[in-house]
């Protein structure tokens, strides 16, 4: 699927008099493009109005063939914009399909600014039926006050969200047009009302300045590292916001709560408000802590990500998992809070060590694994080019984190608090977590991710539920980007065991191990801590 | 209203197939209570059966008549037992009305049960045209899903939900007959997946072991301080889970980091999994700062407030807000972290030092007076019996409390993270909180809160929005608590110029002010920090 902006729909979505299909046409004509009306391809394919269809057949049938039309034009091949109907996105899988084929924009407006539009437009074809009355009248105000309320999460659940309550249709034709190449190389994380956008780019970073603008932040708390600061003080340059640095020292070991009171007091000293931005800039380590410390500021501040590693663009960035480690472990502290907007920019990973780039690709494997063969067979076609990590391969390598931030994003979306499905993500890492504790942090997650994939991929096939193919095909494509999978020699099985039997996935004494078979075929086994660990003689002995 | 459980009608909610046609007889004739079902009074009193209005008239019209039915029944004097229709919680005015005048169950059971029972049950008469086909049918499991799935923050909006799959409809009716009492006694806080209940009864605590049952927790933490550990042993005796005990200094001075940790560490100690619960057996500080450890435990662990001073009761245990404080100020750090329950045991108040118990009701006038006159005035007419805390005053005392929660758990409901109306819950607070820093905390928070609100009134008639007759009535309320509400003598000027701009209320850098006029008229007002810096001078001098 090409994710050029040229490419891709451009969906207008919001309820009536919110100016779809005023931007719509000013839009097309800035793209070159062609507007379609989605309720007029409805009239002109079953031969009525749509008021008529409503009316005669009733919402539930309208609903149908609008779905059933959206789906056929979806599919066209030459790029348009199109103004969808006011209830189009209240069909979940309609409005996943928008999300993942163009690029959908929720246009919004304050109530009495819907009606007052609504009623001097006296075509308004859906609206009628819906309000029941005039959009003069008070019961109108009511009525669409209450659509206004039940179609909010499916609302904003869309790439970007614009008033238009204070601009005019050409300006915001503008703006649109502006954002649409980063937009399109978005994924859309959907959480309804924590809906936001995972920008995938060479020079996503570009666009920091504008997009706190756009989230109209009071004030900016940069969180950084050594590491990068150089790198995040050219990407901060152009916040037109007052801003506020905290630079962490760089590393696993500085992810205690003395970084995240160190946060707290900065930001507290610069006398924030609640409208402030906190911006991660860093790898996961940072992203985790900026992350934590903005949940729990003020009881809540937004946070923008901007990843710098590739682990942390495929993996930390995406899902809103924030914390600290404590002595008993890692991440046993922390919250979950949705970023407002993650900033996937690739050009940072020109200057990452090949060892930090080599332990990243060890997560876009497994979430490969889970997603399917497609994926798999992706990966596997452009090792080479992901490896050598030079200027001309950087599509590929946008292609790859884009293909593991687009499966995080759906798993998250089903299962944002981690009671289900999300504890796929978490194969390979019982033994990984443990591996990485017990080698004294000597190996980096990703590493110690690499040989917990071969480990839970034995186990599983010792469960019957993998077979040695799954499990060589599995060791092969690691190894072909450069990953040792050979369990780690002179690890101390004390630790191990400890760190294993802690291991926040444990419930009622029992570990819910993740099991994989061939791609695509993930699942859950309980399992007993004491066997988990019984098995590791096994896996060194190897 | 009576809240005594023989005075309130129970609804029975759910889906097809959840039981409520079944446990509703049942628990009737254990009530000795007639059972009314809604579907059937809609077909008597229309002369057509549901499934013909249904598809004569169409779903919106069957709701507005069903709505219609079910106003009028909740009405009737007799307390009975009702089965409601699979969707009649949907409509949010019908079920805030059901919440509020009666107790209502929500039995659920999983998707193949439900679907199981319908296709047994050749009657079942709404589900048929919702579902658009036989109950085997894999389009009716489809169908059924997608109802469930948007159905489902309003099915968590009850009093309780029980899963019918694993008991007999004599067991359910036991079980729903043996809480009815504490069930009639609690509000509701309305939020969607995150309601929960507030349990107001003497003798509330009594349910806690039990109740941990119900949430299954798979271990408990109980965190309370000094002042009440006794009382907290004894409350806590009956839990048949593993209990591990966090005990904390008293007072204000250790709502800090280093409290939590100890949350944190004696937990993870104690290697709890993320089916653990908190329980906070305390004041606000026990529960503001066992509500954050639980908010940050492993991401997130539930937590159940058990208030023991009359500030946490009407105060800081609804609401979700938790935290501690910071050099900067107090509730600087923290989250939103809603309880899975509250239970308020008025009997905690008989050995509450006086000081305590009227600062407490300092909040209650707080409340009242955003809630509007009825509530005002029966302060007004039951403050001599309140103030002598006498146990044959511990039901109208009972009612207050159960009043100023009701309140909240409306305006939270509204506004869950402070964006909007729950501001006004701060009405007080601005000069509220600054005094009670710039005091070193000689006050406590109510007290500080009691000059806080009259002086929150003197700035609102100086800007037009309340009356000099206003003010004495505040004024002459919370004397009549025995509240001294002149400006305190010798407040340092600059530290209360700090605390007052550090407010987390503060924004762009504008105050947010909450107003107040006669009860019920509550609003803000954007106002400089400086111009309420200055009316000190004039509150002070008065």
């Amino acid at each position: 699927m090409s994710t050029s902006a040229t490419s891709r729909h451009v969906f207008l979505s919001g309820p009536m008099g919110a100016g779809k299909s005023t931007v719509g046409p000013r839009l097309a004509a800035l793209l070159g493009r062609s507007f379609v009306d989605l309720d007029a391809a409805i009239a002109t394919e079953t031969g009525l109005h749509v008021a008529e269809i409503f009316r005669s057949k009733g919402e539930a049938t309208f609903r149908r063939l609008e779905a059933d039309v959206a789906r056929r034009l979806i599919g066209h091949d030459v790029p348009s914009v199109f103004a969808l109907g006011g209830g189009t996105v209240e069909d979940a899988d309609t409005r996943a399909r928008l999300l993942d084929r163009g690029v959908l924009i929720t246009l919004s407006a304050p109530l009495d600014t819907l009606l007052d539009r609504a009623a001097r437009d006296p075509s308004s074809p859906v609206s009628r039926p819906l309000l029941g009355a005039h959009p003069g009248d008070p019961q109108a105000r009511e009525a669409l006050a209450r659509i206004l309320e039940r179609r909010a999460p499916a609302y904003a659940e869309a790439h970007r969200v614009i008033d238009t309550a204070s601009a005019t249709p050409d300006e915001i034709a503008r703006t649109i047009a502006s954002s649409l190449d980063h937009d399109a190389r978005s994924v859309v994380v959907r959480l309804g009302a924590r809906s936001h956008r995972v920008v995938i780019a060479d020079g996503a970073a570009s666009s920091l300045a504008n997009e706190l603008e756009v989230l109209d932040a009071s004030s900016v708390v940069v969180v950084t590292d050594a590491n990068v600061r150089e790198l995040a003080e050219r990407w901060a340059a152009p916040i037109q916001r007052s801003v506020t640095w905290v630079e962490l020292p760089a590393g696993e070991a500085a992810k205690t709560i003395h970084s995240i009171e160190r946060i707290w007091d900065v930001a507290l000293a610069a006398r924030i408000d609640r409208g402030a931005v906190v911006v991660a800039i860093g790898g996961g380590v940072v992203g985790d802590m900026a992350g934590f410390a903005a949940a729990t500021l003020l009881r809540g501040l937004r946070v923008v990500q901007v990843p710098t590693t590739l682990l942390a663009m495929v993996d930390s960035s995406v899902g809103g998992k924030t914390g600290i480690d404590r002595a008993q472990g890692k991440n046993l502290v922390g919250a979950f809070h949705q970023p407002s907007l993650v900033l996937c920019d690739v050009s940072a990973l020109e200057t990452l060590p090949v060892r930090e780039l080599r332990a990243g690709w060890a997560e876009v494997v497994k979430t490969a694994w889970i997603e399917g063969e497609g994926d798999v067979a992706a990966l596997e076609a452009a090792v080479e080019t992901l490896r050598a990590n030079a200027p001309e391969g950087r599509g590929a390598i946008e292609a790859a984190i884009r293909r593991a931030v687009r499966t995080k994003a759906r798993i998250v979306a089903m299962d944002e608090n981690e009671r289900g499905p999300r504890r796929w993500l978490n194969l390979g890492h019982t033994y990984g977590h443990a591996i990485e504790a017990a080698s004294g942090y000597a190996l980096v997650h990703g590493e110690a991710i690499a040989v917990g994939l071969v480990a839970a991929m034995r186990l599983s096939e010792r469960s019957g539920r993998a077979s040695a193919a799954d499990v060589a095909r599995m060791r092969s494509l690691l190894g072909s980007f450069g990953l040792d999978v050979r369990w780690p020699a002179g690890l101390d099985r004390a630790a191990l065991a400890s760190f294993l039997s802690v291991d926040k996935k444990s419930e009622q004494g029992q570990l819910r191990f993740v099991t994989a078979g061939s791609p695509g075929q993930v699942g859950t086994l309980a399992i007993e801590g004491d066997r988990v660990l019984a098995f590791v003689d096994e896996l060194s002995s190897a």
